[in-house]
């Protein structure tokens, strides 16, 4: 951690500001320089102290050297994390493709979406039961009864299953039926939701809040593996920008930004990252060819008529299939395997 | 309602269009250009129409030309709302100052701080017991306890109170100890929070989502008071913008627009809207210039340690009295009444 | 100038940075913490030192303590800049506003609004001749005749003009018509224009860059005082962001920080920062509450047949007379002076 | 085109909108609904009456269906445009890398980065004789005698030459030594340099503005179109958002929009979308991936030593080449061809 302090500061004041320094436990280190002066600390501060020290007067910027979070980064833990569920190996070299609609709707809407998404080569099942909706007047989910429908669906036909979870008081009915845990965009920075979901053993997909930076996205994966869950994805899912043509600007740059910084898995959203189905395609392509592990992609048999709105931005059946063939021929040339043919997994 | 055709569009498609509408009951009227067709839809539709129009195929757009929102909205509700509150009348041409420390301490520092709050003329305190931070490194608030600090300084003072409360589980105890109950910038879209918010009979104050439009702040207004709730105060409080000079970018124009849109109180929060101390004093001067109903302003009379980091942005106490005087003298040019010699709330 | 190297380098690389450094004829200070180090650069270093730095293998930040701009700087230039235009002096206290319709129409337009202006206590028309159209079908002004009319306009009626300057080859004919040259927010880096307006002597109002950071802007401005013309206006005008209710988002903040980063005068333009006529209004009386030197407002006889389409954010006549008269009471409480009854400036 | 009135409009004002409507020629179509009243233009109307009706009093917005460009737009010239130079041809399948320093320092340097450009399989040689630059005091370029450099280098090594040309003066001159003219991201609006492209027949690699939304981008190459010549690329360049870890927001959705709005050709420039040496082989790839037709990339020999301090984008020559034989495998599952085998172009 670096101290500038103003150009104006006396001798005196930056003698105060070492003793206060001082009295942490740790040295400063002074460096005079022709218009300010630079005051190094030296070895494990506080984070208490970079923040009493941002508002010191005579202190212009305090520049963290070191990072705010430790169990996501990749200097913490050099090695790739690797979550396996099942066998399904996410961020361990295999693509992960998890396929479904926005919502849950009924037994037989996630059961024939689960046999199309399993039938193209995906591993996972998709699907909200409890939905974050910008009025309150719309389809909210229809609830645990979804939950129970997804779980059945996905077990039929050999597939892990994903959905979000809203609410602390939610997370261990959401973790009882769904093999991954969803947090969505809104919800990045829902501290007590996090905290919770440190607290169970189930796999989280953790998406980026809209207008999160890569610091505060990966502070907020380090609230979850604090509370002792290891097993966390980061989904990259497209920032709010001045461009409104597309609901969102899919930020393709994170996903190698965030595997450099970080060890765990990133997954790509390019459903909600454009909110147009015509660019799902080119978008999970090029997901694909800048690193991702996986992609959680949206796919519908009856765009028209699906009870969010999103059937905007969702594949038809037989878009997700040709999809699927064709990453499992980009995949290799990106450092990844992907078989459209393995077998169902089995779901205990 | 408005559906604008492709320009490719068939009449065939264009009269399945029509069919699909008229099952919801309302009626559908085409309007042919050289170009594309215009679809009106004349009556009450569903939102769920709206949603299925967008994603059909020949739709280009669905233009919504009625606001998602409802109670929120000036059309329902001509007159400003005023929420009364012991004889505070937020809304009401009462400049209403909520004044104190980011963090509640310690019995001694919120008691101080609320005497000099109250001495300078303001006529709420705040402070947060809970806090939600980006790192769960930090200092994440005391807890339950500094509601009760709080609760007995604005007793004594003769001030109301307001705190921030992060998760629906919460939201009792902090609604028995706090005045008003303040929803933080990450919580906007927190819609379980919200919900059960509109459950209680407490005052809110909802802070915008620091990338929120004002349809989507209306929108989360609106579910508090879709809940039974009418008494909700909106606050501006900066948004995200390319500039990181300033922590946030405080978007005053959002004062008289959320006025004209709604009836609700608009407050201004020129603390986390800059970020920085020196700033604090000319964009209150320009919220209430703008039209705000209040303010929420940090002070704190040891900034430098404050537990929080956020002294950098508090007032020193003759700093926040200086500026209680000079609103006292703009307030009457602003439509506004501002007295820094009230009496005492007497708080129950 | 600090740079800071990566967690993994070598003492052999560190020395052959601090070799490379020392040979720009200024020292490094080699602060080795327990993560990282850190080399402090002391002495005036090129610009070219901190570019060639942030690219060296082993570095991972360059933080420079000094800015890029330097006449700019309030550090170089402690004072108020006061531009003084025939004894209206912009950025001394006095309170100056700028109105008249987006473009120049005819004689008669320009002469009727220079009347009303001047009336209500302006003291300078604007105007456009040519006008930054986003679309190559839409009016692009009328010219150098549309320069002519402005001209006897403001000299009949006692008014300073300002008018804007597209390309560096128009310079010098906009300066024999008018007494300040604008630039427009697309062309604040239009660095061939910039150093032409560095060589006349006209005063200059800068308008931000829609997408610019404060440094940059003053970065912008240092090209023109760079090149030996002092007197450099900056004027804020909104920022692009996510919100598009708004046309822009007028950044307040931007005063009083440009204020205490520069000397130089600051003006608010409420018009295109907003967009919409009935925002112009409170952004006035904001901007002035929060330290603006002055405004420049559009106002137009005829808003429903302007030929730009601007006439969506233009005030009526008796609009703008009104407003005068509302900062004639608030500039004295902001610390400024302004007199609607001046007598006309003499035009030579 | 489609005017929405305010729900409170009279039918007396109703009239007068369809009376002044009809008065420029087209038919108005008036729609009642429950809330508010819509009404059509039916015809081709002028600009100004959108403009016009925009600020008309009882009207709350307009609707352009139109697109404000038409040579650009894919509706107007449904097949994709090829730019066919000296052989290459731009937009036709085969996938066009331009490689080469920022900034064009010396014979030597520009010979040397040539030939490894051409070794490497690259079509076309980049490089900067004038830089736009954010302070007056970094290097400027070093002018016309660098455009002569990079001429005779792309002559000897049989590549095609681009450079970016600045300011109206100056495209002449560019013309004469450079295959392609590229206009920088800030200069997307200069309008004047536009026209004065659109005047010559040099094919024109146009850089999308920082913060220009994609119609705005479309409207500045119509200016080019508009003025007779139709050789016109469109390069995406990363966007300005809130994230400032990466230099820009590389918008790769761009490409895929850009190809379905528009008929030219779409090129993607990694280095400045990412501004890290270490994200530009993952964005390349990715804009491959996405649809791109070209790449725009730097590549530097000694990049710690770049004149501009770009270095720390470019590429070293070797990994330049790697990146090159990766696209030669990646190209033809995106539907390109690319062979780095081919044979010098011959430049007369």
């Amino acid at each position: 951690m670096i101290a500038i302090t103003s150009s104006t500061i006396t001798d005196e004041r930056i003698a105060e500001i070492v003793h206060h320094i001082e009295k942490f436990g740790v040295q400063a280190h002074v460096s005079r320089g022709t218009d300010r002066t630079v005051i190094g600390i030296i070895g494990k501060a506080e984070p208490k102290l970079a923040e009493q020290l941002r508002q010191m007067s005579g202190i212009d910027n305090v520049i963290k050297i070191s990072k705010p979070y430790k169990l996501a980064s990749r200097d913490f833990h050099p090695e790739d994390s690797v979550i396996d569920i099942n066998g399904v190996k996410i961020g361990g070299g295999e693509l992960v493709i998890m396929g479904g609609p926005c919502a849950v709707e009924s037994p037989e809407q996630i059961d024939e979406i689960a046999r199309l998404v399993k039938a193209a080569g995906a591993q996972v099942l998709r699907g909200g039961a409890f939905k974050p909706r910008t009025g309150p007047y719309s389809f909210q989910g229809i609830g645990v009864e979804g939950l129970e429908m997804m779980a059945q669906a996905g077990k039929k036909h050999g597939l892990l299953t994903i959905t979000e979870v809203m609410t602390p008081e939610y997370v261990d009915v959401c973790a009882e039926y769904a093999d991954i845990l969803q947090v969505g965009t809104r919800n990045m920075q829902n501290f007590d939701l996090l905290r919770k979901l440190g607290q169970t053993n189930r796999p989280v997909l953790l998406k980026r809040g809209f207008s999160a930076t890569y610091e505060e996205f990966l502070s907020a994966a380090e609230y979850i593996l604090a509370g002792g869950n290891p097993n966390v994805m980061l989904c990259e899912r497209g920032i709010r920008t001045f461009e409104s043509y597309t609901r969102n600007t899919l930020d393709l740059a994170a996903i190698p930004v965030l595997k450099s910084l970080s060890h765990l898995p990133v997954i790509s959203d390019p459903s909600h990252g454009t909110g147009r189905r015509e660019l799902v395609e080119p978008m999970s392509k090029a997901s694909v060819a800048a690193g991702a592990d996986g992609l959680i992609v949206e796919m519908h048999t009856d765009p028209d008529n699906s009870m969010t709105g999103d059937g905007v931005q969702s594949l038809f059946p037989e878009q997700f299939a040709k999809l699927m063939q064709d990453l499992e021929k980009l995949a290799p040339l990106c450092g990844k395997t992907f078989d459209t043919k393995k077998e169902p997994v089995s779901i205990s």
